[in-house]
């Protein structure tokens, strides 16, 4: 392909790959999407020109473009595409903290973690937290709005990125809003970028606000018979308050956790709940007082309070090793369905039920302090039939979220696995909307094709 | 004019006016822009179907919409067009509150106070708080996703808009978002339209996110030599806090508002901080330590405390008649630059600076926490020399805005009265986006045509 040797020369050597090895290398996300293709090169820019450069080459040549972060995502949305090229932005990870004015200047390669560590050390922090965070860029949360585990009390991506340089389709470099906290001069661009899953351009550059470092929470673990116990005590917390976490487990996940790496949580309990409260002073004690009696009132087995913060993590780190755990079973469908908070009690037996009906195993755990659940559809890869059933009960769970009038995506983006099902979500109104957005930005289609759209 | 005719027979009686002094009465927003036109009908609809209708009527001919909400709008978002409609959302106020959910389902007209007052019985907070929030609506704050007072702690309004039903530029009702938290199916949309400022669609229904009622707040109050002094301890407070309000007046907006209602402020003083904090417990008290020590070594001449909430608002008050109490003394040119936290003494300084060179009065409150600051230029109606000095001072002004890295507009929006420095600030490769997205989803330039761009 000439214009491949056309790519490879307009940029520095080493930046262009085009050896079998590395391009299966990039294939796929932590999904594992089925329908992924193969790329013919992966490039890997070391800054925002040679991001212009690779995508005015595919501008020219018609050639699909899908931006990569660290490949955690879980939902094909940075799965290649034949024939195109995967623009990853892994070595692209500066980080620069400005403590006056209290924010991050990263590039889009810098993991989650890499950028709370650097605020960390000026006493600083950057709330987002996907489960994810040791091993995703902010690129991708960006494109992705990340969530994750503090949201409940601390808002999602959207709430902290308060400037962007983008890549477009044509390959201009824009830089849209700045380290000014308030800025309301034009349309919410930087906001339209966060979300749009390496749609609309490119994300090089991200201005992130920073916060003061919160205090040590304070944890909560509280056993129940059943998800829907569980779900109810959180529905009756959230009606007065908003911890700095709430999560849940259920049996199938706990057992998933202890066998993985055992810590001694209670594997005969239907649920877990672990809430954190990170409020100064007396506010602590009455905000675990107001958790521990909506708990009991919902029918808890057990609860515990912990004012360790290591001994709180521990629970927290199980709650995180969910996804890893479950993985070892088999191989996954991932589901990221939300409501509204009232709702969880009917979602999460909405899922029992397609688990029961379609025979499959649906280890659940959630955000569910935000109505954000991560049903874990298990298959055995090569058994046709388990396959059937698992899309079988990946679709009903999706149609049972819009049912309820929830989505089915809260955090993990629509991307390629969920595409199908947007539609029935948004509507034909909206999704013509989104394709007039989309083709203005992007009119001929090369950034990220197939995903979401 | 015939089409006007249909118009007023496609909506029910009393909907439309067309008689010259309804006419004359929706020319203006708060800014009284003397570019505003003279719109041939206003339209006070009463639910979406009539919006629609409006809308279609408006597409079939060609004929610019301007939204109106309560018409407090400081750049003459609202001011109305030659030949035009006006599209009043005023009659459309219902407000309901889903305490499960923790949400406000709004009509665009209701008032912020209206939603306050509502969510209040409940126990439950909206925070978004511009000053003017007895007399603004929901939906013009959700267009020019205003700020306030609180947002230096809260937020601006994006942060706590869920859902929006919105009318598109051919009539189409589409419905986004909704009463869950958190949701990435498809693009951002609802922030899109958020600060849209009605050129991308009109708003007919907003479902709001609602936090529990903060507590009462401790109320610092700090007089200083100069502006730049207070500005000083503002930035030495936020490298490590965010306090739930921080609000600075000059010398000559103390005595303005004190000309119109005496409330026993210092006089002499060069400037004065309204520092709140609502932190709970021993907290309060030591974020209220930090403010005091911060002004202090930044040179306050008097600082005083009180834990009386109605003492506080007696303050926070008299920040907030600043507006009408400077129109007391002649026309205005009203500002709303900001820049990042740090540059803000150079932001006051450089306005210090214009109003000297150019020989005009610029009292200056700021959401000084936010870096967002208001000069208030004022003028002699009827005087030529006056006026001119005024416009040079209110363009030096915006230039000294750019100059430092900082936004022409923080909260009140681009509007008409800024639109001539928008390209300044955004480049031309951001204007040219900003066109695409507009031609895409109002391609015959039929909403509010004339603001922003
Ligand atoms: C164990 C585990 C736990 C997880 N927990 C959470 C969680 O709690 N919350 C949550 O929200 N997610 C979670 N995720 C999902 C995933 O980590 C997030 O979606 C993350 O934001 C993806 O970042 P990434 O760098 O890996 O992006 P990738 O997977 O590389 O890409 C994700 C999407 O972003 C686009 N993209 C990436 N970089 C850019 C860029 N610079 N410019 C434009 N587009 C770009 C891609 O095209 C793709 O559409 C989890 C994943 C795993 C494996
Ligand atoms: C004394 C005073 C103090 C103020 N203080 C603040 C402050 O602290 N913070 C702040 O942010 N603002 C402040 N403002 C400005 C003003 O109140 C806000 O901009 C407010 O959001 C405007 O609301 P409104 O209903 O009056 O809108 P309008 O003035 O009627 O319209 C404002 C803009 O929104 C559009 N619009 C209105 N309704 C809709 C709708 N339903 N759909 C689509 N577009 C619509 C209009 O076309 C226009 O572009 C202040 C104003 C005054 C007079």
């Amino acid at each position: 392909m000439d214009s491949l040797a056309e790519l490879v020369d307009t940029l520095p050597a080493g930046v262009v790959a085009t050896d079998p090895a590395t391009l299966e290398n990039y294939r796929y996300d932590w999904s594992r999407d089925t329908g992924a293709g193969t790329p013919v090169a992966v490039v890997r820019a070391e800054d925002a020109s040679q991001v212009q450069a690779a995508v005015r080459w595919a501008a020219a040549y018609g050639i699909p473009v899908v931006p990569r972060g660290a490949g955690s995502g879980l939902s094909g949305g940075a799965s290649a595409v034949d024939g195109g090229i995967v623009l990853s932005l892994e070595r692209m990870r500066a980080i620069e903290i400005d403590t006056d004015c209290q924010v991050a200047v990263v590039e889009p390669g810098a993991f989650n973690a890499e950028v709370k560590a650097a605020s960390k050390e000026h006493g600083l922090w950057y709330p987002p937290d996907p489960s994810s965070f040791e091993i995703c860029s902010i690129g991708g949360n960006v494109a992705t709005n990340a969530g994750g585990l503090c949201c409940v009390k601390y808002g999602v991506t959207t709430d902290y990125v308060l400037g962007l340089d983008v890549v477009l389709a044509d390959g201009t470099l824009i830089t849209l809003g700045g380290k000014r906290i308030k800025d309301v001069a034009g349309l919410s661009l930087v906001k339209l970028f966060v979300g749009s899953e390496g749609t609309l351009g490119i994300v090089t550059r991200a201005i992130l606000r920073l916060v003061p470092q919160p205090l040590p929470p304070a944890t909560l673990v509280a056993s129940f018979e059943s998800v829907v116990a569980a779900a109810e005590a959180v529905v009756a917390v959230r009606r007065t308050l908003r911890p700095s976490m709430m999560e849940l487990m259920d049996r199938a996940t706990i057992n998933a956790v202890e066998d993985f790496a055992p810590r001694g949580l209670d594997r005969t309990a239907g649920a877990l709940l672990v809430v954190q409260s990170d409020a100064p002073g007396e506010a602590r004690a009455a905000e675990i007082a107001v958790v521990e009696a909506a708990c009991e009132a919902a029918g808890a087995t057990e609860v515990a309070v912990t004012d360790d913060p290591e001994e709180g993590e521990m629970f927290v780190a199980a709650r995180r090793a969910a996804f890893p755990a479950v993985e070892a079973r088999g191989a996954l469908l991932l589901e990221d369905v939300g409501a509204a908070v009232p709702v969880l009690p009917d979602l999460l037996a909405a899922v029992e039920e397609i688990a029961r009906v379609h025979d499959v195993e649906i280890p659940t755990v959630a955000h569910a302090g935000d109505g954000n659940t991560h049903p874990i559809i298990v298959y055995t890869p090569g058994d046709a039939d388990s396959e059937r059933r698992a899309r079988a009960a990946f679709d009903d769970i999706l149609r049972a979220a819009i049912r309820l009038g929830g989505t089915i995506t809260g955090e993990h983006g629509v991307g390629r696995t969920k595409k199908a099902a947007l539609p029935d979500q948004l509507g034909e109104d909206v999704m013509a909307l989104t394709r007039r957005i989309k083709d203005a930005l992007d009119p001929a289609g090369i950034l990220n094709p197939g995903a979401v759209l």
